[in-house]
């Protein structure tokens, strides 16, 4: 039994890319993914120490949500190919879809120029937003702005 | 002389959305523009007062950039329909392209479901990235991802 396992998933996939890192599932709990040093050095992290995802719908081009990543959130995205986030508001890691199955499989991940942004494209298990809309941007909806008014 | 005629705007559209709000042009000085109070209530702001703008380009889907709203910068985006942001670096209101000419005009915005993000689409003049990249993230590259490890 391990982390992974636990919550559902025990894909041989998991054991190839964890042992890649010296890591021993026999020992029970995972812990934290190291994140990349490399990458880990073009963070520029918010005062809590995270950065901005924006998740965008690989085949749709559809922005689905955002949300943020602790080092631990990014390292394991990148290892597992999975959206992993840092939930503010529960203060633990958010492993999308253990809850609801609406996982993301994440096609690729881009930073920003300044290294506060990291763009997502997935594959997207279900709705993206836990109002069961495919977006959050579908939930909240359109304001009202006056389009083109300097063009 | 007006704020926006300081900063090489003055386009009778301006003068039109303004005057909708009864300001007047001839007192000098324009100041804030409140933001609509029903969009102001649905909003979640961070400690220091901005919400998230997400940019996408309308005609590619492309995602530009990742920036900050206040209230003041998120009411002149949807009175004027020209990206504004707030800019934590420089402390003050950020009228994207008022230096490098790169102007956005917003096709759409939309609020995302908790209130915390906003989502333009825009019609791109030039670069949106400051190095003069199409987008922030074509500036920063992709990061190694383990593509579809849990699929």
């Amino acid at each position: 039994m391990n982390g992974f396992t636990k919550r559902g998933s025990s894909k041989p996939e998991i054991k190839r890319l964890l042992s890649r890192r010296g890591r021993n599932l026999e020992h029970g709990k995972i812990g934290a993914m190291p994140l990349d040093q490399e990458v880990s050095q073009r963070l520029k992290r918010n005062e809590a120490g995270l950065v901005c995802a924006v998740v965008q719908e690989a085949s749709t081009g559809r922005v689905l949500m955002v949300a943020w990543m602790s080092d631990d959130a990014l390292a394991e995205t990148l290892e597992t190919g999975r959206g992993v986030y840092w939930s503010r508001s529960r203060n633990e890691m958010w492993r999308k879809g253990d809850t609801s199955g609406h996982v993301q499989h994440v096609v690729s991940a881009e930073i920003d120029c300044d290294g506060d942004a990291i763009l997502l494209q997935v594959e997207q298990s279900g709705a993206a937003c836990h109002t069961g809309k495919n977006s959050c941007f579908d939930e909240g909806g359109p304001l009202p702005v006056a389009v083109g008014g300097l063009s």
